[in-house]
């Protein structure tokens, strides 16, 4: 009998300690919902350069940050500009075209993937020493290949971001904000965000973002590359609203040890377009920069009495396999034969005995698949 | 005997509810699939304003709505122009920069994240009563805070947007389109989206739009906002491919009750450079305005047999548990402690009186687990 | 005897397939993790257009690819220009505004959706003909309603683009990159993808994809549309890291054979604006195009431990059930009745046998899990 109710404390432990363990690890009767999140961003700064071709330019946040785009926004580094191109006929660059001696190395109308335009069939001087084939081009063609190094607009590392997240649980009717209720305003329109000092702060400095994704803004600012910024909502909505905060980290998503021979980096070209005496003219910018992703993650959990019954429905099987071992256990490993002999012979004892009395033997056989629940 | 057939039915039906309302509730042992979804916009609509600046001017899409986005379309409803803005020096505005009285109290070089431009350390007037440092900027600076109010482009409410959105569901190789192949043709180049009376209509007045998100557009106008225009696909595809449809829902994305002093609305700058003389000069345009996120949402079931099995075989252990339940109810609450007894008797008899014929008490026993899988 | 064990070994067997066969099929105790992917691209080509309007004019892909956003890029391959528009007053279009005799027709400030400016009361003539509506407005109008036949731009076929993808499993901390590590530099800089000879190469020629979503480039080309580029990672990190390896896939996003006069395609409005003498002038540019959404797909699984216990649990009833039907599968069809005769006097009497030598028939009960699937 003792042994009876060893085996029966055993099996129940263990199946509570499985049960536990798993409704603690998975946290299986919540119901979830996934974020549906609006993102906007205002980016802040000025930049000087002076360099021998243009002198002193100032560049504002049109100049450097041509995109807006839904959760994303670009900010410009490094410039190639090439001002001043017309349409027209001009020798290709050697490095994307071909080189020549007689017009006859030229085909007329033949172009590839890497030229700047299409051949127009003359061989044409390049410079001094090189001849290459005519194109009909946007011209002067963007000659130089290697960005400036350092980074024109190294100093893009002061500039600031504003990020707005409003998002919403919309099975929970839950509504939140990045910008806090209970911050001051005061304090909004002055903090910059820290991990330690100010976390709930919604603007960032650009170089404090590069540095959180353990990358070197001069390093970056000179080929670009994509940064991502995760806004984490990770929210327990059965405690306290309180509960649910933004945690924000920072990585850089495309791959900063790739070979740098192999299309590094973020650039791409944008143009504008003039008109003088009637001939249209465009500056041509290769910009190189930084792309920041705002990528919004986030679930909340609330109690749900259906998932709750299923998932113990699912584990109660467990409790008959627990209790089949724990038996097993005790009938093999725990005693010696003698005292499983005695353990057997108690055990139809104690069934003789209640047969004798009343032959209770078949609750006595249900008694092993949920002795909890034993009735007789 | 009686009480063990009341057991069983009464164990039997509690199972049965139990499942069925979970089956009902969750629809588990479908397969789903979530949406893949293609969107374009295009708005269409005109607007003109009247000003002391700018005299007459009419804006056509091309002007209000300079970004092209997947998913999602900007209406610029208000505007602060600054026009022919040059690459200069010239006194910082004064919220934004430093107020001086001589050239010590500006610094050459600094700039903070609220200026327009970069110090030149020199002290100049702003106004007849106010000095402030020189900027080296586009000048002149863009000088009014506040948008306009009512905002320019009210009007932009009787603008329309058509939206086309293809969905498609991979595993069941199922494709559909908001613009219904059933509906007319004539009905689609006029019809205007009404929930009640089109709301199959994939053409929508923006008005009506902010109207659906509990908007006022005259408001929401001036300082701008992010309304949600949410398509949602629920799809059976168990019964009728026609009860696949579209239903359209509107929703305010940003907060509205926001602290005004706090970033509100949305905005952002973008300008049109011109070249004069060889000079690049620039209009820059600070644009407030509505951004229109199309968010599509979507799930489409079908039956799966896996899905079903794992679903019984989780929710059947719960048998067990409700005739152990019935059992105990049986046994304490429902009947006096004689008949109590008289129905431990009788559950006695009758498996004394089955062993009496051939010992069948064993299989009596699994009788209280699965009753319906009952052997002798 | 015989029976018991036959009961026995089938039940067990059958659940044994039915538990195999979920398990396959659902791969159910694996971890799984969706991706968080981070997608550029590049594009790349020029085409030469000659018209009577324009003359020769080069294409760049600063003119043809005028947005860049991300996870999506527009490759422009037609359009219609309107040159020189100024704000003015000029007579509407016919199709698009209110044809008119006399002023009286027109109402001052009217416009509708498809007008293209604001009437000014005055009925001006069109052409020879036509009499319409005069309406403030971007003067001249854009006329031409359908898009040249064969596209402008149908060259752009021979366009590449440079897409790269780089991917991370958050859970797992796994990352990949589209342009694979063990492939060579060289290779990669003049690879074209092809599905059999080339399927990891990241540089995609425009006409491929379009083919590889069973379009025509030059009818496509005329109207536009939207395609879809979907990079599919399915990653098993289980085995070896080297199966992780992208998946291409083209298909046509939105509907080809919708209704022609339905809005077809895709096609949006851009401007190049310019000064002479003063006066704002703009280029207006309705650009019909494709655009390819990059989109990608992946998941990642692991073996995980709490993922199994659950599964087994679940399925673990099915082994009860089995047992009960191999058991009613026994004592009915596969034997005739006297055998089954034979075999309940059997059972009853292996008990009976059981019971003498020591009564063992409680804990054979046990064995079995669920007594109701009690074989003796």
């Amino acid at each position: 009998l003792k042994n009876t109710i060893l085996s029966l404390s055993l099996s129940l432990s263990l199946y509570i300690y499985i049960y536990i363990y798993i409704y603690i690890y998975i946290y299986r009767y919540q119901e979830y919902d996934l974020v549906v999140s609006s993102v906007t961003t205002k980016v802040k700064g000025v930049a000087q350069t002076n360099t021998a071709d243009f002198g002193e330019v100032v560049w504002d946040v049109v100049d450097y940050s041509p995109n807006e785009e839904k959760n994303s926004f670009f900010v410009a580094t490094n410039f190639i500009v090439t001002k001043k191109q017309k349409q027209g006929k001009c020798p290709e660059v050697p490095h994307y075209g071909t080189l020549c001696r007689t017009d006859n190395d030229c085909k007329k109308g033949l172009w590839d993937i890497r030229s700047h335009g299409v051949q127009t069939g003359v061989c044409v001087k390049f410079d001094v020493t090189t001849k290459t084939c005519e194109v009909s081009a946007w011209c002067p063609i963007e000659n130089t290949k290697k960005p400036p190094r350092p980074a024109l607009l190294t100093s893009a590392e002061n500039f600031t971001v504003l990020i707005k997240n409003n998002i919403r649980f919309p099975a929970f009717n839950f509504i939140r904000r990045n910008i806090l209720p209970e911050v001051d305003g005061n304090y909004l329109k002055k903090c910059i965000y820290n991990q330690r000092t100010d976390p709930y702060c919604p603007i960032f400095r650009l170089g404090d973002v590069v540095q959180g994704a353990r990358e070197n803004f001069a390093d970056i600012a000179v080929e670009g590359g994509v940064i991502g910024i995760q806004i984490n909502w990770d929210c327990d909505l059965n405690r306290f609203f309180n509960s649910c905060l933004p945690k924000y980290s920072f990585r850089r998503l495309d791959e900063k040890e790739s070979n740098r021979t192999l299309y590094p980096g973020l650039n791409f070209r944008f143009a504008r377009y003039y008109t003088e005496n009637g001939v249209e003219s465009r500056t041509l910018y290769k910009a190189f920069g930084i792309r920041f992703d705002v990528m919004v993650f986030g679930k909340a959990g609330k109690f749900s009495i259906v998932q709750l019954i299923i998932y113990i429905g699912s584990t109660l099987s467990y409790y008959a396999l627990t209790t089949v071992f724990i038996d097993w256990l005790i009938g093999t490993s725990c005693y010696s034969k003698e005292s499983q002999q005695v353990y057997s012979e108690r055990k139809y004892e104690s069934v003789q005995d209640r047969q004798e009395v009343k032959h209770t033997h078949t609750h006595n056989a249900s008694l092993h698949l949920h002795p909890g629940l034993l009735l007789v």
